[in-house]
C-alpha cells in the first residue's frame, strides 16, 4: 500500500468530482484527504486528493487523464522529499530558519546546496553539512553572473525549486524563464505595496502602521509573481526604518518558510498569476 | 433551476464522496462548491455541497440516504432566510451589529424578536421595527423566568436560532436542552480561559497580553460548549480591565456576527464538542 | 479640579520634558498619564499629558509655551464631546457601526448630521435622531456640489471633525484645504496598496492572501495622506472579489471607529505626512 | 559620551517625573526616550528613561534615589551583552531560533551554555561553538537532577537568565527562588488557557478555533508567572493535535525570542505577578 498525491488541473467540465472519485473507487484506492476549487470566472478546476491503495502510478495518471478535458494537467506523485537549492546573499535569518527547520527534520526536503554571491554565510552554512558555492558577481555582468549561477544550479540533478532566501539580486528573463513556477522568493514587504528596493524604507516613509512579508513565485516582472503567503505585524510612530527591517525579519522567516513548506507538500496551483493553496 | 445545500454527516466509509458524486451526477446537478472532512480518529465523514438543478429535494434526500451507512444524517436544504430569536440584557454593541446587518440585507435571517430582561434596548431595537419582548427576572427564580422566555419564544413558529447577544443570565439544563445546538452565544474571553464571571477583570488580574471572545454553541456546562469562531487583540500594561471590556467589544460583536453568518449558512457541522466549519 | 490634555508638538531641545512637567509641578497639576516621542531625524518632539488640578487653562499654555522653542504648538484641552458630521454614500455598514456606538455613548461625540449625495440611509440615519441632509451630485459638476456641501457643513458650528464612512466621491484641493487634518476617511485596503476605485477588484486580480483597511486624513493626493490605523483579515484562493468586498467591511468599520476614537481623545499628531498616536 | 538606560520602580507620588527629569536636565544628560506608566490601583510608578551624557551611573543612581519614596528600586544600566544560560530537552526549533539570532548578532547576549537532560541537541549546539552540558535525570530524583543543574549553572559568572526553550521538566521551588525573575519560559498554549501537560492535546480536544504560545517568567505555580509576551495562530477542524503541534512550533519560538530580546534590553518590570513592558 502506497500514498499517492493526486493532482488535476482541469477546465471545469460536469462530472469531474463523480468521474475522477469513480476511478479512485474502482482501483480501490482509499481517499484520506480531497480538497477542490472551482473558478466559475475562468471555467477552471482544481483538486488536489491524497489517496492510499494499491496502483501503478503511472496508470492511474493515464486513468484520469482520459476522463478528463482536453489539455488537463494530472500530477501523480509518491511523496519523496524533494531536491532544493536555496539562494542567498548576506542575511542569515531566512536562510538560518530553513536550515533548523532541515535540520529538526520538518521539511520534506534535501538541500542540495546553497548558493551566494558573498561568502559570509559560509561558515553558518557548512556547520549544517550542507554544500555552499560562492559565485561572486564582482567584474561580472549580470548575464554572466547568472550563467555561472545557472551552470551551478544545473551541475545538480532533479532540482525542485530554488528559494530565495533574501537573494538581493535581480534576475533575469532567461533565468526566469528556465526554473518557470520554480523560484520561491521572500519580498519584505506586504505586496503589492512597496515593491522595489528597501521596501522598509518606503513602509516608513509612507507612515504605515503595519508592514508584512510576501513569499511569491517568481516571474519576469520584479515582485509582481504569484502570491503564496503573507503575513504582517503591527508597527508604530516610534519604528524607525532600521526597527522595522529588524522586526520585519521574524516575518518574512516564518513566511518563506511556510511558501515552501506548502509547496514540498504539492499543495499549490499556479495560474494567472495567482495561487490556488489546498 | 434550484440551489441546494446538501449537508452529509456520517460514519466514514469507502467511496462515499464516488457515491454522493455519482448520484449528484445521474440526477444532472451541478456541482458549485464541494467541501468534505474525514476524521480519521473518530471515523466521521462530513461533507458540504452546493448544487443546483431540477430536482425534488426529498427524493435527492432519499436517494443519498440510501447509499450512505446507518444513522447518517442527511440534510437538503433549499436556502431562504432563517428565523432567530435574540436574547440580549442592557449591552448594545453586539445586538445593535446584528441590526445593522440585518438592516443592510447582510444576514439571511428574520429577526422574529429580541427578548430581554430588561427593557433598556428596547428604543434602539423598535427604531429598527424589530418586536422587543421585555421579560423581567424580578421576584422571579430562574425556572419561572425561563418558563416565561420559552413561553414567548414558542409564540413564534419555526425558530431555527436563539442568539445570545450578549445576556447575562446563566440558562438552565432544561432551556438548553429545548434549543439543542440551536443556542449561539458570545462569551467574552479567549475560552478556555476565563470561564465564567467577568472575564476581563480575570484577563487583567492574570496580566494577560492578548484578549479574545469565543462565540459557541450553548451546552450544560457553562462557557463550553462546541467553538465557532474565536478571535482576539492585543493589549498591555496600560490596559484597566474597562480599557479591556471596552476594547474587547469590537471583537465580541464581530465574532458573534461571524458566528452567526455560518450558522445561517448552514456551514457548521457539530459532533464530539466540537465543530466542522466548512 | 479639573482634567486636561495638554498637547506639544515642537522642535526638540534639551530638558522639554523636564521643563514642561516643572509647570505641571508648580502649578500643582498632576499627572495621570503622560506619553512623550522624539523623531531625531526630524527633530521633533511631541508629547501629550493628562493631567488634573485647579487651573486657567489658557494661562498653562501660555506657560509652557513660553518655555518651548518658538514655532511649537501647545494645545490644552478641557476633554468634551466633539462636533463631527458624517459623510456617506449608499453604504451602510461604516456608518451604522458609528450610530450604534454614539447611541452606546462610546464616542466622545455630537453626531451634527449626516451628509449624503443620496437619500438611501436616510431612513437609518433618521431612527437615530441625527440630521440627515441630502445633497445630490446630479446636474452638478463637481465645485457646484462641493460648494453645496461647505454650505451644509458651514451652517453648523464648530465642526471638529468630518468623518468619511464610505463618501465615495473624490474631494477637490479646495474641500480639503478647507478642512485640512480634520477629514478622516476610510479606504477599504492596506493603503498604500491598490490606491483609487474598486481595490478589492484589484486585490483580487492581484490574487493576494491578505485585504485590509487604512483610516487616513485626506489630503491633496488622493488615499496618499497621513495614516491613523491599518488593519487586515486573511483570504483564500475561494474568496471572489465580492466576498473580499463583504469580508472587508468588517475591517473597514472597526478601522474607522478606531481611527475616529483617537481623534475624540486628542491622541493623533500630525507631521510629514504621518501621524503620531499616542 | 556613554549611554544609560535608568529603569525606576517606585510607588506613586507627585512631582516624580519633574524631579527624575531635572536630575537628568541638572546632569546634562539628553533623553533619547522615555517611558512612564502610572498603575492608579496600585499605586505604583514604573519609568524607563535612555539617556546619553557623562556622568558617573553610581551617582546618577544615588541622586535618584535620595528624590524617591522609601522602598524604590532604581537601576543604571550601561548597555552590554547580558550572560544568558539556555535550557532545552529534545525540542530543537526554540533553542534553533536563539542560536540562529545569537549568530546573526540580533541577540545583546552571550550564550554561556546549553543544559540539557539529554544529548539530542548537542550536535547542533556544537556547531555553533556554545558548549552543551548535558545532565541526565535517569536514575536521580527531582532535588538531586537540580542539585547537577544548580552546580552547573553556579559555575558560570554572572548569569543575567536562565531561558527555557522547551525544557519540558517541572521546576522546583527551590529552582525557581534561586533565579527569581531570572527564568524565561515558553508555555506551548495561550495561558491560562491550557495548563500544563500537552496543551496541543487539550487544544485539540477543546476544538479551539485559536492556539497560542506565551513566554513568562517562572514562578512556584506552574504556568502561572508573569506573562511577557504572546501570540496565536489560527486552526481549523482540519487540524489533528499533531498539526497544532507542529504550527505552534512557529508561534512559540517567535514568542519566546521576543521576550528575551525585551529582557536583554532592561524593557521588563514585574510585580503583581504581571509585567510593565516599555
Amino acid at each position: 500500500m502506497s500514498e499517492y498525491r493526486v493532482l488535476i488541473d482541469a477546465d471545469d467540465a460536469k462530472g469531474l468530482v463523480y468521474k475522477i472519485s469513480s476511478i479512485f473507487y474502482h482501483n480501490g484506492l482509499n481517499i484520506l484527504s480531497n480538497s477542490e476549487f472551482v473558478d466559475k470566472e475562468n471555467n477552471k478546476f482544481f483538486m488536489r486528493s491524497v489517496v492510499d491503495g494499491d496502483i501503478d502510478s503511472i496508470k492511474l495518471k493515464k486513468s484520469i487523464q482520459e476522463i478528463l478535458p482536453r489539455n488537463s494537467i494530472v500530477k501523480v506523485i509518491n511523496p519523496q522529499k524533494k531536491n532544493i537549492i536555496i539562494m542567498a546573499t548576506k542575511e542569515l535569518h531566512a536562510l538560518g530558519d530553513i536550515l533548523i527547520r532541515h535540520e529538526a527534520g520538518e521539511l520534506e526536503a534535501n538541500i542540495l546546496a546553497v548558493v551566494s554571491n558573498y561568502d559570509k554565510l559560509e561558515s553558518l552554512v557548512r556547520k549544517f553539512d550542507v554544500p555552499y558555492v560562492t559565485i561572486s558577481h564582482e567584474g561580472l555582468d549580470r548575464p554572466e553572473h547568472e550563467s555561472r549561477v545557472i551552470e551551478c544550479i544545473n551541475s545538480f540533478e532533479d532540482v525542485d525549486y530554488i528559494v530565495l532566501a533574501k537573494y538581493m539580486r535581480i534576475l533575469t528573463p532567461r533565468f526566469v524563464e528556465t526554473y518557470k513556477d520554480k523560484i520561491i522568493n521572500i519580498h519584505h514587504s506586504f505586496l503589492p505595496a512597496f515593491i522595489g528596493a528597501n521596501p522598509y524604507k518606503q513602509a516608513y516613509d509612507r507612515g504605515v502602521k503595519i508592514i508584512g512579508a510576501t513569499a511569491h513565485f517568481v516571474n519576469n516582472n520584479l515582485d509582481e509573481g504569484p502570491i503564496i503567503a503573507q503575513e504582517v505585524i503591527h508597527v508604530n510612530h516610534a519604528y524607525s526604518w532600521k526597527d522595522m527591517q529588524r522586526s520585519g525579519k521574524d516575518v518574512e522567516k516564518v513566511v518563506l518558510s511556510r511558501a515552501l513548506k506548502l509547496a514540498l507538500e504539492d499543495r499549490i496551483f499556479v495560474y494567472a498569476n495567482k495561487t490556488v493553496i489546498f
